[in-house]
């Protein structure tokens, strides 16, 4: 229906999550709309990103460096290990700033249901890095899930032998949730982990 | 924060309409994770859209042909003529499959408040072409807002004098649309424009 070159690009738009036919139609709408210099910049970008970015060797965050930023600096404290399930978790945690030790990017959670194992997301490379560094607290921040359960259980029970103090991430209640709103899962682990008023 | 490989990629997909930091943070990583194929075909679009991608210089639609499939077919009624305030409104008819006629496509709407004048949007153009063709009815297809009605008002004004239909599509309540979520304005149309049940 629309001129080829068009079709393709709204095509190229659909690939991307979350986009649908009239979303992909308005934004190739766009791309016509933009001066050609800012289309060249996001060829080049989509070139750039690609070409650059990779897994940092040590924690599998992405980085366009040899090493990412948080591995190769001097000022992150080595005795804390915040594990994650994807790149992007890295980034959410930086950007609030609090945290200030090192992280390690797992490969997704284990799944029995979708036939995703410890070996597929790599949980051999992470246990080799605790058993080869003086990390004191591995904090586990995976999404609350049986997937996030699962990959916490299998991480503890490996790493049980060891000295080293293993924590997840508190889940509950979102603060400014409405109640009403709130799954009943979510609900029932805010009852199970409630804590005392002081 | 980001990487600025990463970085330079979500600040192209924030020029996009609709796009904010979250929605372009998912984006570009979504790119990272794409086969390199698929994002060198992506870049391949938009390059090759804006090159190809121009107006028909009949109606002004666009096109990726000389003139668009539409102003070259043979098997259209030169009869009518649907004015368009944008080229997305001619694939939205084209799509419904109603319509046989021809098209022109104005660049927008007449709006004082914005200081957007008949010359801003071409309508010269557009009276030179209906002067010089054999249409028999113009059907204004603006979107129903003071633009649109102001730029229906000053088309019917010019060619007045000449013996042809001009009309313009109805407004109302959409089919399906619940009573309580209509705007005053809407609603006040669908009532100006009752028809006779029959």
């Amino acid at each position: 229906m629309y001129p080829e070159s068009l079709q393709n690009l709204i095509e190229c738009f659909k690939f991307l999550p979350g986009i649908g036919e009239k979303t992909a139609e308005r934004l190739a709408f766009s791309i016509l709309d933009m001066s050609e210099e800012r289309t060249e910049y996001f060829e080049e970008s989509i070139r750039s990103a690609k070409k650059n970015m990779h897994l940092c060797p040590i924690c599998n965050s992405l980085t366009d460096q040899e090493k990412c930023n948080i591995c190769s600096s001097d000022n992150r404290d080595d005795s804390f290990l915040c594990v994650v399930e994807d790149t992007k978790s890295v980034f959410l945690f930086e950007k609030l700033g609090m945290f200030k030790g090192k992280y390690h990017v797992i490969k997704g959670l284990i799944s029995p249901k979708e036939g995703i194992s410890p070996d597929d997301i790599e949980l051999g490379k992470l246990i080799d890095r605790i058993k080869t560094s003086k990390f004191k607290e591995i904090i586990l921040a995976f999404k609350p899930s049986i997937e996030g359960e699962t990959t916490s259980l299998y991480i503890k029970r490996i790493l049980g032998d060891l000295d080293i103090k293993i924590s997840k991430i508190a889940s509950g209640i979102p603060i400014g949730a409405d109640m009403e709103y709130i799954d009943a899962m979510t609900l029932e682990r805010a009852l199970l982990d409630r804590k005392s008023v002081e």
